[in-house]
């Protein structure tokens, strides 16, 4: 179907709108009238800049509080109807939204509002136009859709229909299912906002909060396909207020914007899309490091061993279990330390993944970074994290490990002397030579997550990429208390439970981009003996202070020692309501990464967010 | 009274928060147990810091979903109770608070409630520690503070009393006249926090809204009134959930926190201060510009006439009816060129003023600053604007115009070639000899408002300093939508509808200072004629879109010509309810300093917000 946004949902001029819109692959545009108004450009130039840029105009809107008057008043929104026409046909556009009256002056007489309406339509016919009436749902008599449909079909005037809108009709609580009972010719607009479930004033819920479907709390695909099936055939339009939006760069939000209605086109049943491929579980992280000290020295006091060099380029890979953190000193120019870079996501059917996300507006990556690289499919995730997806050692797909030459090679690396010395760990099992040994025994097993903390203004847009392109599933946000404000985090899960990846926001405004950290979480049978391990091997785990442990004491029964041992070296503890037991402890950060062990038992699904203030507080000091 | 804020309050670590409130001047602190179990202080080291910089410690809180539970439940709680009274004891304080049961375990049984609250008291007897029990607005069974009282009643013990918060009171619409029938020394302890009134969810309202008194809608001063009547002599306690607050500079916030207290204890008739001296206009407003003239050249544009030098400094004084512009380029080393640094204003009695300022903790000013000068009263606020307490040639009170000598001397000042060249000036009538003319007559009149946007994190700060410490009426707070987000702007005035005071928040997080923009309102009798003199010398006005025009043209009807004046010279037009007209113009920005031109006829209070979306595009561009 056509898909068409409202310029009120975009940052910037009217121009930055328009383009931004174009370029993500809009067909239209709604104008918003006061995005006119404040606009240089005549209706003329808007027209023709639009026409440019391959986009329709759909609507004209919004206008206000025209019917249910006394005479006079709205024979002065005729006038302002006649004028508006006028800048319309300008425009090159034919549809123009009325929204139900909310004055003080609107009389509660629906047989007043449909005679107005007609006469506004009459006098629409007349330059070619049509009049979409919607009911706000804060209108001051007409509130509900079903309400406004019965004025339109009282009026009976072929150039009034309705203008359908999912916030007003869902916010309130309406049944959608009447819209069935409207003929698909008299819905002239579908504009489609989402939100989130809040109870709070239904004005101020949508004038700050709505967001795109998908990233919120309704179900805009059930309304779509009811609306579908009365015949209409216009475009699937969004109209979002959004506080937001408002302030974040035009360009990204339209790409959000878009992939947001290619999604429900696939939920409603429209438009089908190459079959998500969820990812199974993590193949590497990628951390890029100018200088790679920092981070090896702490892998190696976590037990990992530099188990294989990249052929072409200067990347290492450290295993231990069925963990692989992929350590790059070949990039890493910025100037706030190491950071992740990249994630490898065991998944099925990469190619399909791929697909999958490009159809979903994902930016592709090259499939081969250097000659001779084992070609991999990959995107960039709406942080900039590149995602990658991995077949690793599955007959038949290609294998990213055989880009990594065996361990014995390293000495003669072009920087070994850079790198830590691998022989150090002495603790392990020597390295093997063919294939090089990608789970080499240690204290830790694998990963348990990964935690991006977002740019400010790309958390919802993450949070729905990461649903609809690799078809994770997002649970409960939860605040978490930093000293200086309040963190939120959204774990998203494969369908087996894993992967899991947590998503954070930063308080905003944080303008220190150090605040947005990321770490890795890395699994364990025994935590004690894993951080024992650390400790043993010099590297230091972040200190927790006494007061927590006495509050862990009087909040639960342990056996004689372990809270000794917890406090001594730093092992935090939660438990929940099903007996599910959580122990972990983190390392120091390095440029914004840190490094999290975590022993779960008993089916713990969460990720010790009661911790949470105690981790982030220790990590200010 | 003695006034405490809970370190939930404050940003940063247990440390900072107790170092703020002491600095600020506050008598105690109630601890949240989270700020404690976060900090690597020993509860012996706490109570050493608090002791040291001269704080009690009230309370310690909170204790959660204890009472009304099965027993093996209950007796859970009373051994973490035990636990929690020894930390208590170890920070030397003695009452703890506990919450009303949220859990979905808890039973609706309030002689159980008592029961278990009777023997937690008990508990707490024995280790010379009471408990003060509050009901939670969103408490599963008791949710209502008389709910509470009835069930401390039935328990009838004598370390078992109620806590009061006035945010659970009254943001569930409770009568508080209820608190009567309380016995004063049942009241162990009184939490006051204020919240704007929004209709959302009590619990989001609570954890994310919540402000210092005078802030929000609640009359915490009538509810303070009714609990002292109960013979009530605790403290007074703030208790603050605030997104803005977790992230803003503890210091500052510790301050904006006594102050409400203090403003508090005027209003509910504990504490009287020196009477507001409420101001009734403008003096003048000082710009600070390292290179004046961009500066000089809007004014000269505008018919401003330097008038006056300062005797002592490098200030010149520009006035034109009663405006009067002070230039300062004796300062201005900040690289964001020209802003504005001080506001005189008109006030009867400068020395109370003074006096009333200082009271409510505005940093008091040296009342000269260089040798000679007239001594004024002036004080900071929030923002860090310069306020000066002006009788400007009132008999008996310093003037300041004494401190400017006549514009006859200025060819011979210091930097006079680096100024405009005064006698460009050629339409206006000749400077004054002695004393300097103070309101030479122009196409202005005087100044309408000053508008300044104020620092992200102090916009309720500001409102209530200028509130509580001027004395002026704020008014609703408005949405106004910039092409890159929203700003949020509330006028203040004074007693007689002036002075007029615009407080503006730019769209966080708004790194950019530029946005931080101020401007300076001047009034005419004749919009056109003073546009035009503007153009006539050479000045811009912020061009505004025809497309403005054309919809003022369909909203509204002028007389043959006039939006043809309007749209040549960039005049803006609203009209009120009641008929009240305002036309209005923009300068161009110099640094964060731009003027208006305004016009009001037939009563118009307002500021033009319908139209503030158009400027804000045009000076986007």
């Amino acid at each position: 179907m056509r898909k068409s946004i409202a310029t009120v949902s975009l940052s910037g001029s009217l121009t930055e709108k328009l383009t931004a819109a174009a370029r993500a692959g809009f067909d239209g545009v709604e104008i918003f009238e006061n995005d006119l108004l404040a606009s240089p450009l005549s209706p003329e130039e808007i027209r023709a800049r639009a026409a440019d840029l391959g986009l329709t105009i759909d609507l004209y809107q919004p206008m206000r509080d025209v019917e249910a008057l006394p005479e006079e008043e709205f024979a002065r929104g005729l006038r302002r109807a006649e004028r508006k026409f006028d800048v319309m046909r300008r425009l090159g556009t034919d549809t123009l939204l009325v929204c139900s009256n909310v004055s003080p002056h609107a009389v509660d007489d629906d047989g007043l509002a449909a005679e107005q309406l007609s006469r506004l339509a009459a006098l629409a016919q007349e330059s070619g136009m049509r009049i979409a009436y919607e009911a706000l749902a804060w209108g001051r008599h007409v509130s509900t859709y079903d309400h406004a449909w019965r004025i339109v079909e009282r009026a009976g005037h072929p150039a009034l229909g309705l203008c359908l809108d999912s916030f007003h009709i869902l916010s309130r609580g309406s049944d959608p299912a009447g819209t069935a009972d409207i003929p698909g010719e008299k819905i002239f607009f579908l504009q489609l906002a989402d939100a989130p479930l809040m109870a709070m004033d239904v004005l101020q819920w949508s004038r700050h909060y709505r967001c795109f479907p998908g990233q919120g709390g309704f179900d805009i695909a059930g309304l779509v396909r009811l609306v579908l099936a009365t015949g209409y055939d216009g475009p699937l339009s969004l109209e979002i207020f959004n506080d937001v939006f408002r302030q974040a760069e035009a360009g990204s939000t339209a790409v959000d914007a878009l992939r947001s209605l290619i999604a429900l086109e696939e939920s409603a049943g429209i438009s089908p899309l190459p079959a998500p491929a969820v990812p199974t579980g993590f193949a590497f992280a990628e951390i890029a490091a100018a200088d790679p000290l920092p981070v090896t020295s702490l892998l190696e006091g976590l037990g990992f061993r530099r188990t294989g060099r990249h052929t072409g380029k200067p990347v290492d890979l450290w295993a231990q279990g069925d963990a692989r953190i992929l350590v790059n000193h070949g990039t890493g120019t910025r100037g706030d330390g190491p950071f992740l870079t990249a994630i490898g996501l065991e998944t099925p059917e990469p190619r399909s993944a791929a697909r999958r996300a490009e159809s979903l507006l994902a930016p592709v990556l090259p499939r081969r970074r250097v000659d001779h690289d084992v070609p991999l499919d990959a995107v960039a995730a709406p942080d900039g994290t590149e995602l990658f997806f991995c077949s690793t050692r599955r007959p038949g797909h290609p294998d990213w490990t055989a880009d990594f030459a065996s361990g014995t090679d390293f000495a003669s690396g072009p920087d070994a002397t850079a790198g830590p010395d691998v022989t150090a760990v002495a603790d392990f099992t020597a390295v093997a030579d063919e294939p090089q040994e990608l789970s080499p025994a240690g204290p830790l097993t694998g990963v348990d997550h990964v935690a991006l903390t977002q740019p400010w203004h790309h958390f919802d847009e993450a949070v729905l990429f990461h649903r609809a392109v690799l078809g994770l599933r997002p649970h409960e946000s939860v605040d978490l208390a930093d000293p200086y404000g309040l963190f939120r985090s959204r774990a998203m899960t494969g369908a087996g439970g894993t992967p899991r990846l947590v998503l954070n926001l930063a308080p905003a405004p944080a303008p220190d981009p150090r605040t947005r950290t990321q770490h890795i979480a890395l699994t364990t049978d025994d935590i004690t003996a894993a951080a024992r391990r650390v400790r043993a091997a010099g590297a230091e785990l972040l200190k927790i202070p006494a007061n927590y442990y006495e509050d862990l004491d009087a909040r639960y029964e342990f056996a004689p020692g372990t809270l000794d041992t917890y406090r001594e070296l730093g092992i935090l503890y939660d438990r929940d309501e099903h007996g599910g037991e959580f122990h972990h402890c983190y390392t120091a950060t390095v440029g914004r990464v840190f490094f999290e062990i975590v022993q779960r038992t008993g089916g713990y699904r969460g990720y010790g967010a009661a911790n949470a203030h105690v981790r982030l507080a220790a990590q200010r000091r």
